[in-house]
């Protein structure tokens, strides 16, 4: 064997700034959380991580507000949730109908051509949302198979109201995929009681779990389609047939569950149960509307009107005098606040404050209120 | 809104059970390593987290023993790392070799049928291994553009010998991809001097990190055959055009990393550089040599011929007279040591042993050892 290459000559200890996560997510994690995650595991078929897997499937059917039976955690970031959605549900040839106000919306689009999808989309101005009649006239035009809309855009801000929405698309005979990466946990959604066939979530918003894992759930008409297909899941990894042999009773290895992270967002779910989704949402918005109040008091105008306000992401305009990036430095330099600029085609023109999570505590709002009225005044 | 549905009625508090992992993975993780993932995340942007990201590729071209530039961390288990080498290489078409001598060759060859890749493979027994002439009588049948095998069978034991395979592939112009889920960082490899052009590995296995993360590196002829693909790759979360721009100095969102998995990876890394890499693979073969003595003393037949075994992974024959899972129950309530059953062809046939990273202990060795001889005696 030839010599060997050495290691890098540095690979310093880890030793992270103490940051309050105010940006579009990752948000904060509980220390109840962050504990849980140094436990020294056990093997991903050991009977005391499957009883973990069962109670986190009874939790997150309480979260999403659905009784499916195929609930799960995907085991990549809601990235990797998103595009389960889209590679399970859409077949080479499948109409599919994409609402993008966002960059979100975007993504799905593009998800959707590269699984073979005959995809159309309408679009709405980037902060707002679409109405019913709107989506049952594009409807009309381009019968789809799976329609999919984001109902918190992380990218803008904007919470589209669900009601009617379902029924439009099953009048047509779809299935509806709703992406709530940036809102369950956060802001008011019941899956069942909106008759939604595909939601699925990330696990860092406003769960409050560290990034890295997807939780979606199934209902009938979802399941219907996927047993139905002509064609295997292109991905293997994030086929739901697959996946939903480990996760029910039959127990079939398919990967090895990420343990650590998993036990992390149980104990998230667990906090989420303890406090109780209304308590939770009504949190959420509370500070929300602190937040907003308080920029407004510092003459920024917000993005989004005020009945279609996301609760857990808020877009604020970066007045014209000022330089965006260069606050958002300061902000970081001096007082450990993270939050985010804009994407997509509101980059340069917003700021992206979330509270989400952990991170949706009155302290967090005063003090990002007061450094930025130091910051702008 | 209509009353929401309650949580489940019990969700205990995490209390696992203090496993010895001598399975084929997840290996135990060093205190180290369990320790750095309750750090406080900072987002997946921050100048911090991606110094450690920049850390994390330097440490890994040191395991990988390769100058790559394109080596990154796929943000899934070594499945999804063995997705994201087959997706991004086979296209669909593509003249595809895989040599198959387990499961997990059997799961690649799958995958590149779901590319719509042209797959044919060659086999051998479950155990066994391949000679280069053997691959060249099939490249000269069927010349393949993207030839996979696997170094260290995690299904059978057997360790691949890799001299002169990737002269063999290269000379049909193919690129060659290698599975070292269960072998890098404990077995002998260095991808620059074998000439491999892809290979990935799971976190979980001879690196000791928690499950969840697939590391992976790409040479020169493989991002060639990336940047001339005709075709998107059908997996938008997987597609190594994106991922690149994330890990490269661009910085183009992608996905939320999973930051705090991400920095038990680093951690773990640090501890196989301080160990060297030399030093660890002998420890390896320090701990199967005394396993295999063992065993053999213990009158139990090992599977793999010595001159193939895999030291991370020893397949032992199950007597005739024995319960085989019977004895595994046992092992695990009396002694909390996990080892495996066999998988696919070997079902019923063989226990599988792992003794990987920071499981590849003597103590352990010796407690199992002690364990099997009051159970089998």
């Amino acid at each position: 064997m030839i010599p060997l290459s050495q290691p890098p000559a540095s690979s310093p200890e880890i030793d992270l700034p103490p940051r309050i996560l105010l940006g579009p997510g990752p948000s904060m994690v509980p220390p109840r959380v962050l504990r849980v995650m140094s436990t020294p595991p056990v093997g991903h078929m050991d009977a005391s991580y499957l009883a973990i897997m069962d109670r986190t499937q009874g939790l997150l059917r309480y979260v999403f507000q659905t009784e499916n039976a195929l609930t799960l955690v995907v085991p990549g970031t809601g990235t990797a949730a998103m595009e389960t959605a889209v590679a399970n549900m859409v077949e080479p040839g499948d109409a599919v109908l994409v609402c993008v106000n966002g960059y979100f919306g975007l993504r799905i689009a593009e998800m959707a051509r590269r699984c073979g999808g005959d995809v159309r989309t309408i679009t709405r101005p980037w902060g707002e949302v679409f109405s019913v009649d709107e989506i049952r006239a594009a409807l009309a035009e381009h019968p789809a198979r799976v329609v999919a809309l984001v109902h918190g855009e992380t990218s803008t801000g904007a919470a589209q109201p669900m009601e009617g929405i379902a029924a439009a698309v099953h009048d047509c005979g779809g299935i509806l995929i709703v992406d709530t990466v940036a809102s369950l946990g956060g802001v008011p959604l019941a899956v069942d009681a909106l008759d939604i066939d595909v939601c699925y979530t990330g696990s860092q918003k406003c769960l409050s779990a560290p990034p890295g894992l997807g939780p979606i759930t199934l209902g009938p008409r979802a399941v219907q389609k996927l047993e139905a297909r002509r064609t295997p899941v292109a991905s293997w990894y994030l086929d739901l047939t697959l996946l939903r042999q480990y996760w029910d009773t039959r127990r079939v290895y398919h990967h090895t569950a990420p343990i650590n992270l998993s036990l992390a967002l149980y104990e998230a779910l667990r906090l989420v149960a303890e406090e109780g989704l209304e308590a939770r949402w009504a949190r959420h918005r509370r500070c929300a509307e602190m937040l907003w109040n308080g920029l407004e008091a510092l003459g920024l105008a917000l993005h989004v009107a005020p009945e279609h306000r996301l609760p857990s992401l808020t877009t604020v305009r970066v007045p014209e005098s000022v330089e965006e990036a260069a606050i958002r430095s300061c902000l970081l330099a001096e007082t450990n606040i993270e939050i985010s600029g804009g994407l997509g085609e509101l980059k340069g023109k917003v700021w992206r404050i979330g509270l989400m999570g952990y991170s949706a505590r009155e302290e967090n709002v005063l003090a990002l209120l007061g450094a930025l009225d130091r910051l702008l005044g």
